[in-house]
């Protein structure tokens, strides 16, 4: 299958510059891209790598188009590279059916189109959608909804209760509604566990990694938010609510009862502590921890995170706290001497110090490790 | 099916104040429960909520009763809690029987009442105590002991020689008994597999959350202890051995050979090094990393985890290390001064300085950034 | 079966000193060691231990050997062990054949030997090598390649397209080959899913533990280089290449596109941010954070990441750092009654000052939490 570029650019929302013409067969980054291939220039500093690629055209912003060379001059190049990729690469849909060694409770109703693999395990008074898929190995407990154009893929475990909205993905592995965290009483004899009689509701266009844990509530609703999308090994807690549009990269995590709001952005590693409410849009880095409560637009980093500029800050300082200690060692001994009369050492002012003592804040600082 | 406030109250340990012959037909919280609810006050900061509450009636402790409610007053509300739930929502048990599709080893005895999913896989020369569950897609290697009454849920790995006691459950998606981690030569073309020869322990009652690890012993056995509760994305090591109630939360991880006495917690994205021990009662606060052993009731946070108390004032300093770095400066350049003769200039102690120099320490801290 | 310490010198390439023919059972730690035992001494510090053990022989370095005691002087005591410990207890091979409960999709070749455990379903046109095993419950993909003598435990999850060479070893519950995590658009509205069509490779002698996700690439190939040994519950994303012979401990994370050398270790909760390289024999500790390249043979911990030794240090001086705010604070009070005139405050060096404040310290520092 091939397409014009002017195709291409009706399909993307875009504007072709050059040869309107030029039909091209796939898509590829710009140093793999061949004669046939289109590319994308993602970002200002692959200028160098657009100008030699050898591909037939250039998904590009305005500001960024290499000279000499055909184009489509669109507004976010990412936006219109998966747009065009859909293209060429159309999803992979499971055939309709219902395979001969899947296993369907009593009550379960099936829609239009539905696709159940071998080895699928749907409890009772299920509810599947119309062209909802569960591959293989994939297992659902009783009075589970999956809405319409939904994919489970295989081993996907989906506890009773759950609901899952439409064009919802799950990868591999993952688990959707076990029991929350939950036990009562202090001593290590007494521990009590407190029934997690609520479920989880996925809303509709949610795509969740592999291998990820999402717990049922104690009471009520864990809720993850339309078009949120998780990554992979990433724990949400009982009674999470996450806004619409959220994103939460690999083994991040959520404890119990924090609320996120639109658009929340969870780093890698990073984690949010329980009963906190995270405003819309808060961006939380890679690897940090939140322990109070976000405003909207918040940046925060760190373990425990603060306001990203505060962190920047303070991480320069710490570069320096070494050597810091030292000068005031020095400043100490220097004020002695003044103050008792009995001497004065000389004490040069910081700027002229940094240069002549940087060998040995080295040195120092190994001993002091 | 409802339940009169004095029933509850007998079944909890509690007291009855106000109308013991009030039914009620389930438990919500405080902001939920309407007129036919009980509710529960856990934390004295809740009581405005326990006061504007519908509920018929409320679990909570003498010391935060709400007046003029009609009350259960119990010690600890949360364990109160817990038994009332298990009133109105006793756990829901999967039907004795062995599924056709389920496969079994030679040499496996099943004891009364045992329940196998279909497309349960068990391997030769187990044993399935009475009523013990193996819920859809759970395979168990040669050789496994699963405990009375205990659930394992779909999905579940138990690997070969594993041992697992009385009423334990664990989550979908686990793994028990795979290998350790364990290689030898430091070569990048030399590594040597170290066969991991020993076997898992998990003893009565505990509960493993979903897509857990807990990794065979390369010699003798990893130890799960009694009633200890383990929360999701959590990794065991080779040959650790956790004592008796301990807590692990989320994504916490602990490396090989680690001894953990009772009741120690690990909070959420936590970790423990290798070949360490941490004494009973020990607590690890969320994302720290402990690098040494632990005292009897220790409490540790940060990474490298050090006494809470240090930390916090750690922290504390932290957030004042930028301006800390222009005092000293500032100092420096004071005391130059005075040493040189050529000019003294204003230094001024540090409380009065605090107000007027806020602003600078911002502006400053951008630059440093 | 027995072996005499002549045959386990001449297979672990060692040399006998004391009684050659005499002959061991089995492996064991030196403090479970019986008479009929071999045992092994794997560091110095347990040479007290080796002296008291009752084992028949010990393998151990030239330079630790207990005297008076039979044992095999080899370089590595672990190498030997791992070569030794396979005699004992050589690996399980699962029994060649196809299971009928195993379900094989058109096109797929299986060469000699192959193992398909019961409820494995393999996709279409798939090649599995010679002597390859799928456990119970394995799931692959259309058009998956497995080399020869490689192992899929139970339930691990292949996606299309992925190929795995030989000797590969993946645990239970691991998905290889989902789909990155990629996104376009910055809106929570208009966030569209760049397909990712690429794949995964995995090289010969791999280890792969439980619960890890292998993400395939948006374009091209996530390569796991040969040799690697991967821990549980670990994150590789798209377009990741990892060099052979390197090591992520469990519950580590590398972000896309970033590429690691040969031979470089990350160890436990450690992560790496996305498009970086880390050189070879590169080792981040753990719970570390890179953010930036790191060149061959860095060693690096923190969050951020920075060389060991300046790692140490800051560490060092932090907890001297609420100490460190009063001694400005007094150098500051000090200066100013120099400057003024109003009265000099007696400073005290540093050295002597220590000892006198340490009780005030902790008070302080108290306040400031």
């Amino acid at each position: 299958v091939t397409y014009t570029l002017a195709e291409i650019a009706a399909r993307v929302g875009g504007t072709v510059r050059g040869d309107a013409g030029r039909r091209v067969a796939g898509i590829r980054p710009l140093d793999q891209a061949g004669p046939d291939d289109l590319s994308f220039l993602g970002h200002p500093r692959y200028r160098r790598a657009a100008a030699d690629s050898r591909a037939a055209g250039i998904i590009a912003a305005g500001a960024d188009l290499p000279s000499g060379r055909n184009a489509i001059v669109v507004d976010d190049p990412y936006v219109a590279l998966a747009a065009a990729m859909e293209l060429f690469h159309p999803a992979e849909r499971a055939a309709p059916g219902v395979s001969p060694q899947a296993i369907v409770g009593e009550g379960t109703r099936l829609g239009q189109g539905v696709s159940l693999g071998p080895l699928v395990v749907v409890g009772r008074r299920c509810v599947l959608s119309d062209r909802s898929v569960l591959m293989p190995g994939v297992v659902l407990g009783d009075d589970v909804a999956v809405g319409a154009d939904s994919v489970l893929h295989p081993g996907v475990v989906v506890y009773a209760r759950s609901i899952l909205g439409a064009r919802v993905t799950v990868h591999a592995g993952s688990v959707i509604g076990s029991d929350g965290f939950g036990y009562a009483g202090a001593g290590t004899e007494s521990r009590a566990k407190i029934p997690q009689v609520g479920n989880v509701v996925i809303e509709d266009d949610v795509e969740i990694g592999a291998c990820v844990t999402v717990d049922r509530a104690t009471f009520g609703s864990t809720v993850v938010g339309r078009g949120t999308k998780i990554d992979n090994l990433v724990q949400v807690a009982h009674n999470v609510v996450i806004g619409e549009g959220s994103i939460l990269v690999a083994q991040s995590g959520i404890a119990g009862s924090t609320r996120l709001g639109r658009g929340v952005i969870l780093a890698g590693q990073s984690g949010a502590a329980g009963h906190l409410t995270l405003g819309d849009r808060a961006v939380v880095g890679a690897k940090s921890a939140v322990l109070q409560d976000l405003q909207p637009g918040a940046f925060v980093l760190g373990s425990p995170a603060v306001d990203h500029r505060a962190w920047k800050r303070e991480q320069a300082s710490l570069r320096r706290l070494p050597d810091l200690l030292r000068r005031v060692a020095r400043l100490e001994r220097a004020l002695a001497g003044l103050a008792s009369g009995t001497g004065v050492r000389t004490v040069k002012p910081r700027t002229a110090a940094r240069r002549s003592r940087s060998g040995g804040a080295g040195r120092g600082g190994r001993r002091a490790g």
